[in-house]
């Protein structure tokens, strides 16, 4: 019988407990703060989360159980498989040994329905029948559809950036499949929206003005809350299920990870792999953890760690966070879900101590990578997915020059088949880089300007 | 721990043989033939198949071995999941019991790479160094790249239906993306495309002529062959490499189908679940096997049992199969895979045998039950597969009727991410029926007049 690919674990090895970095730090995180820099309390995030989120965000247990239903949900599509990359090893000559997490088994097609069935759940639980969200390229907007329509009884309420709403509109099918109701932002919906749309009805919209009318229609409803797909402490958290499993994985096979990758917007599916390899590593494991980032949105690489909000109109509280500055606009980036001004405070902080470290790639490097994969691998990546496919390319070709059997692992995070135009213009030859200019980089810091230090 | 939702097999638990129903027929099936009525050896097949391919096609042995090298493309995504669909099951209120094994998690994102690997790998070991087909909605294309991209140093060409290239410009790029060329037709390539484009220049294209240029363009290069995803034995064989690992599946939980169903189109992924069950009934086992193919296009419920061309320009072999005719065109139905004028063969035989039975549905009912199945198994559907899953539904109503605990099992053949208009219009409410009126299915069936009669 030929090699061995995959390793599966059955229904019953999934595990029961997500793991919080947070018991783990050696200095603890800063905490959020308002305007004025004292810190706030969980009643100033009651109108947006609900108590129970609100809780597990400021939660420093080590270990959370997972409730029973959760864990139905994820026998949906979990535990899932750890891969071998045999084909790609041997295309790149290399002694390294090459293993990926295959999040891409999802409905939604990436490891984001790990957090959005909890949080549906949760907010079920505490007795909302609403959740509002942004959706930038689509997939969280997708997995919170698709968990909505799962747990059932909660509407589900998505303002897409318009620009994406126009270019995608497959990804809006796909969230009505699941019950959610798409609309393009800035919508006519709120007050925010249509303030926008008065002044300049062909605005493309932004991420931050979504962020904005998710919001406002929130609060005005006391039965709906808020969903955010990453940054939060919580997301983290649950995410976490991606590296426990993998940990179980490596076991069964006798094998240990030297380096681990994740590509970082946000930095839910990197902390989701990492974080319980970070703990490891706090217990004397000699291993790298690399974040992976787009060169042109350079947050862990080349931003200040300030305090910074989460979005353009300052809406959310001050998180503690490498950031570019909450007015910086990323360039039109394929990988929409890397296009964010901040870092996930959690991850953030894991840099500050020295857990891992960060690196940056451009986005024609990230498809070259992409298509070898696809051409070895048989997986097409969503482009997001391209940054841990190349991080992970570049460690295997230091591995051949050195010559050394490294053990490397990556974080699958989705599949790209809603996002192929990136696709299209690598192979057209129509594919650029943005590297971000230095004056373009200290300009968009000054938003942070006056804000309190962590 | 909640209930088991997924029965999963290991590497190691993979099927070693394909199973071939031509070895359990009672009756032999009748042969292919010429115009004159005549059987046709190997030797007519040799311009256009590989002669190890021929050799299956022509095969009766019970069981072949799978080559080691394919069981090695095979782990890329198999053995696939049997699902047991709880929540479908709860919503309908059904004592019966629902599984569905799922197709959709290979790379290309159906049960198509089952025979793609093999035949690419089939016609490498013959010398082959290029492959060209037809793709209607893209799957087969997408499959037949994937497969010649792993095996390498095949190139694959496909003739993309004009209409279908041009409204899913994304099929296109997946096939890029592993390194296929895919081509609109009618193309400039062939004589053929050149005839037709002279004539009509802004003709839509048909299957039929797809098929006319990539045999055309086969024929005409010693190292090129032609590849089919569906109808003929052979393809039938690898897919049985489904109904074998179900049978384990199911083995495993200690359950047995009293109902076994797929989508019938070509035949193909409703032969690789249903065959090895087929074997089952011949051996006793008390169980229906239905195929459930669209009313648009009811192949194997209204059409005669005729020797009929496999395509418009007859320029394959006459085979012995339920045909609506070579030049019936099917209406615009969004299952563009189960719009085929005829059914393979060998599941005609299985139909005439007794073996198995037929059914047809209009798809509104196939796209409400698709919507269904995505609110509460998760997974969004092929417009194809809806089929399978509507006839599982109206089985499990069935059931509740009359009070009684039955094991259903259906093909759940592939995703529908790529093919996700067909749900807009059913969520806009512009889907529409196309229930075939007797006298043009009576027209249809002329252009069999005169073919010699099994």
């Amino acid at each position: 019988m030929s090699e061995q690919i995959k390793v599966t674990l059955t229904e019953d090895e999934l595990p029961r407990q997500w793991y919080n970095l947070n018991a783990d730090f050696a200095k603890p995180m800063p905490p959020p703060v308002g305007m004025d820099g004292n810190p706030i309390g969980p009643e100033a995030l009651a109108p947006v989360f609900p108590m129970n989120l609100i809780e597990q965000e400021m939660c420093t247990d080590r270990w959370v159980d997972i409730p029973e239903d959760i864990l139905g949900y994820y026998k949906i599509w979990r535990p899932t498989p750890l891969y071998r990359a045999r084909r790609l090893e041997k295309a790149l000559g290399t002694p390294a040994k090459i293993y990926y997490k295959n999040e891409g088994v999802s409905p939604a097609g990436s490891h984001k329905p790990n957090t959005a069935v909890a949080q549906a759940w949760y907010n079920k639980q505490f007795g909302i029948k609403k959740l509002t969200t942004e959706t930038g390229a689509g997939q969280w907007g997708s997995a919170l559809s698709f968990a909505c329509s799962l747990v059932g009884g909660i509407e589900c309420k998505v303002f897409m950036v318009r620009i994406s709403f126009d270019q995608k509109p497959f990804r809006k099918v796909m969230m009505r499949t699941w019950g959610g109701n798409c609309v393009p932002s800035p919508s006519m919906d709120t007050e925010t929206g249509r303030k926008i749309l008065a002044e300049d009805p062909d605005t493309p919209g932004s991420l931050g003005i979504a962020i904005s009318e998710a919001i406002e229609e929130c609060v005005q409803r006391e039965d709906t809350r808020y969903a955010l797909g990453s940054v939060l402490n919580h997301v983290m958290l649950h995410q976490s299920i991606i590296g426990l499993e993998s940990q179980a994985q490596m076991k069964k096979i006798g094998a240990s990870p030297d380096i681990v990758i994740g590509c970082a917007g946000g930095g839910s599916n990197f902390a989701g792999l990492a974080f319980p390899y970070a703990n490891e590593k706090i217990h004397g494991a000699d291993m790298r953890i690399i974040g992976t980032e787009p060169e042109a949105c350079p947050t862990l690489t080349r931003a200040k760690y300030r305090y910074d909000s989460g979005d353009v109109a300052m809406m959310t509280p001050l998180l503690p966070m490498h950031s570019l500055g909450h007015t910086f606009v990323p360039p039109p980036l394929h990988a929409g879900g890397l296009r964010y001004h901040g870092m996930a405070p959690m991850v953030s902080h894991a840099l500050n101590e020295g857990l891992i470290e960060a690196a940056s790639i451009g986005q024609t490097e990230c498809y070259e990578a992409a298509i070898q994969f696809a051409r070895t691998e048989g997986f097409i990546s969503a482009p997001e997915t391209s940054h841990a496919i190349a991080q992970a390319i570049r460690e295997a070709k230091q591995a051949k020059e050195e010559g050394k059997e490294k053990t490397i692992l990556f974080n699958w995070s989705g599949h790209g088949l809603m996002d192929l135009k990136g696709y299209e213009a690598y192979l057209d030859g129509n594919l650029q880089d943005y590297p971000l200019p230095d004056e373009l980089l200290e300009k968009s810091q000054h938003s942070m300007d006056g804000l309190p230090m962590p």
